[in-house]
């Protein structure tokens, strides 16, 4: 956490009682509900009572625009970068909403792709319209938090100089939900990612974020202005790697639920066999990111995440 | 039909070949495609070819608003009022985009209302920004066709005053799909509701038709400002009744495609137990027109429509 | 107002502090502000500070549906009708998006038409998605209050059976703002139209509606989901009357503020040349509608509306 | 242009009759009109002629997200690159729909920075739903052309690792307009960026843009569904520069109109006093990008360009 804006009381938006909202196609229609006590049934606003389970679902948020974090948690930062120092201000990058996708979503990999990796995260919907906020004021700005699951092609990170709209903005690559979630202390939470029901990724939220929502909404706010409904995510710890068609992929996030994605293969985009655009690549950059750098991480996870959790442990 | 507007030639929206598009929810996103000529086969657009008899149907329309003709059949026309002539000019009411529904969606009848009515109609969409259009020039603002069910809680038939708010508008009351249609003859189809299978109305478009999609454009564009994805429901024929939980209902349309509705109980609002707004109504009025008037459409079917029908055949 | 569903305490949109937003267009952007406490100058979120008298302003709102009262003040149920006693429960009618103006608008009077009546109304904005709520629970959904003038073209009121779509429905006939204010008591505010800067019609809202906005809101989300942004207009006290192209037509509502448009003229529809739709009418009705009854409503003021004053002077 | 895609025939949407459509604030309304032949009056749709150059525009466009071309012309191509030769396939970033600003508007450029940068561009307007096409289909899914300014506040280039969301993300650095045109030959027409008059940047696109949009679109669409509105910037020649409060830029395209835009001085944000967020920053790097190299350039334009004109000549 940056700690140059800690927080003074507990913002309403963090304050019980949990609310979760989740919206649902029943037939031809969406329906919004909210979730019961026991977390297995849906209250839909019209009074009926469904199986959560059962459920059809659709993305919880309708933003106008998706930014994401590229490096917010320290782990991640040490897997991907040579100096063992996070950059000192959180960078970003857009995800068209065309991605969106909802829980138990099919996540489409291309035939021609060969590296489809997951990122368990965070995701803060915004409330009302910010431009201009300080870190303190940021906080009335969220509506809520949901998991997500920011997929990316990797086999596109040779082009787009770093814009990643091909590595993150394909069809399908946002699973979000499966309810939007307030009256939570999200700081207080543990990330889990899953494959196949295996943990992939985990990392305590408080412990290991490198910068909270309030200040990446204050930065973002400096020049862009963020209206209802605008979704940012907030990064992922290490360990993103590839999976393959089959996989049910899972971020769970505790207090704000599990959202789970199967990948599913598609053919190759008929412009493929006429050559247009840059090819999916097979390069040593795109497997060591894929792949990933699982010695840099072991390394890092046992001098200072222990340390940290020793600490939060005596608090 | 209006015989002041003959069409010089057919319209470029009718002139085939038939392109039917439609909207499907697969996991949690939404995707676009093409039917196939074989009618069982759904392509969508990133390439996969799915069962179109399996597929989760969304709404193929999404309006900025959704405009009603009251009556536009001359059979619904003689059924519901007194005098045999028709009015001279088209009237109109508005339907809310909550109301939309899919191809086979749960039309919602609350437990504190009697009669809900089907309305099979033939709806238009518009394709671009349109204001002040003649008849002629009305059809190049269209995007296509689709079959829909415009139902109406006629239990709040004594309330609101002519702008059938709570008959019309309820949420699920206006199944819409299962496709948008162009490059259809609209005026060579024929209508047919069907309720468990029987058919309880029919109509040949063309001959029974008051008023072409194109008188009602320029209608309605001569002060209001109609935008790309807007609908236009043009009228039932006769012999809307009530349905009760459990009853299929479906509007077929040749050449545009048969949509399908389940009537599904739902509780009664919980404002209902606190007096709260117009009781539903079990009044003659209400009743006359959710249960209809079957003798004066029985002579008026008898003379007319077999004549226009004669005439037709010998065109 | 409604005795039936007293406030127990008051609602949080209608605790202080009072902020007003704006929503002006410099150059080719729209800005968001708030205003200052001296009501001269607009604060925008990026922190210039403008003259609001020289602003160019935008609709504070951007509903998916507009919903309104057509009967909400007892003057106007005196003025409108036969018996002197109101509805029992209020009914409504629908505006097209498509109507909606802002502050310092043009409100657009075709050259066939007639008679373009005011109705100084204030409108409720919703905050957060409704369905199935009871009155008290209703105040939470509310984003807050704007000035809001239904302006109505009654030479059509011959035509659409009561749904007003086209009296009501005309592009530019919904301006509304200049802003959207929360934090204020509506209930001891005053509603004021001008017409060239005399007053016109007057009610005060605590004494004179029939219906508050919690009961309306729980009223219409029996059956249909409010979504936020939605705009619902709560009707209009007494004396609307016809205005002639250069008219400046007001809305004030004490602690809401004071929102101004101009009639102006505009050539009659291409499609009336060749007698498309209904014609604008010059009936008795419509007369009665749009130029008043006086004597009514001068008995009535003077019976009930003095005594309603002096029993809230007494309180 | 990319040689391996020529056109077979001048698709639909370059051919004639050309009409450029325009979105225009009246009041507190928006209005649509159809630009007149002699090009100094717009007609409304509602009928009303006004003067275009007192007219106060609004974009021409509502896209659900804008995707921008990091370089489309060889010129712009030499001056960034070490190398004399193009990237192979294009390369692309977004730009969030907050930056979207119309003709005459205000440029907002904080007082914290130093090099906002203008690029004159075109930009391209989806006209339907599109998904997997190739070239040859793409220009169906056009529905016409804009002139652009894609403005960049260079101060920002050393963070965000490419995704330029801070650098051409911020609100208002999106001018465009001041029509959507059809009907007109791209490949035949000059593009000439102004800085308060005096012409900075120059090209023929046909000569010298290296991608068409046909081949972009079906690019992008191998992943992504583009949306009807969806935008689509082009890239800019060489010679983007930096501009300072005061000056007056222009990007106009013969066929398609001039474009207006005014740097404006806003104070630095709020959170800046904080330190929250990356600084602005001013690096070689930067200047490099802001201020350009045109001894580069210089020695390209003398080589390359005037044997493309010439061999145009020729033709």
């Amino acid at each position: 956490m940056n700690f140059e804006f800690p927080l003074r009381e507990l913002p309403a938006v963090m304050r019980g009682p949990r609310i979760e909202r989740r919206r649902v196609l029943i037939g031809g229609s969406a329906f919004w509900g909210t979730m019961q006590d026991d977390t297995t049934q849906l209250r839909l606003d019209d009074g009926r009572l469904i199986d959560a389970e059962q459920a059809s679902y659709l993305p919880p948020v309708t933003p106008s625009k998706i930014i994401a974090v590229h490096i917010s948690y320290s782990s991640r930062s040490i897997e991907t970068r040579n100096a063992p120092k996070p950059t000192a201000t959180p960078t970003y990058f857009m995800k068209p909403t065309t991605a969106l996708n909802g829980h138990r979503g099919q996540i489409l990999k291309p035939a021609d792709c060969s590296y489809l990796n997951y990122e368990g995260e965070y995701a803060v919907v915004i409330g009302r319209t910010c431009r201009n906020a300080t870190p303190d004021e940021a906080w009335d700005f969220i509506e809520g938090f949901c998991p997500a699951l920011d997929m990316g092609l990797q086999d596109f990170r040779d082009t787009d100089q770093g814009s990643m709209l091909r590595v993150k903005g394909a069809d399908t690559l946002l699973p979000i939900g499966p309810g939007l979630v307030r009256g939570v202390n999200l700081f207080e939470q543990t990330l889990r990612t899953f494959v196949n029901g295996r943990i992939v990724q985990q990392a305590h939220i408080g412990d290991e974020t490198i910068w909270g929502p309030h200040y990446v909404i204050a930065d973002i706010a400096r020049h862009i202005t963020l209206l209802p409904g605008d979704v940012i995510l907030m990064g992922t710890p290490c360990h993103s790697r590839s999976v393959d068609p089959g996989d049910v992929v899972e971020c769970e996030i505790t207090g704000l639920g599990r959202l789970m994605g199967t990948v599913t293969a598609i053919e190759a985009p008929r412009a493929a066999a006429l050559n247009v655009g840059h090819a999916p690549t097979d390069s040593p950059e795109v497997r060591r990111v894929a792949l990933g750098n699982d010695s840099r991480v072991a390394e890092y996870l046992k001098d200072n995440l222990r340390a940290a959790r020793a600490q939060r442990g005596h608090e």
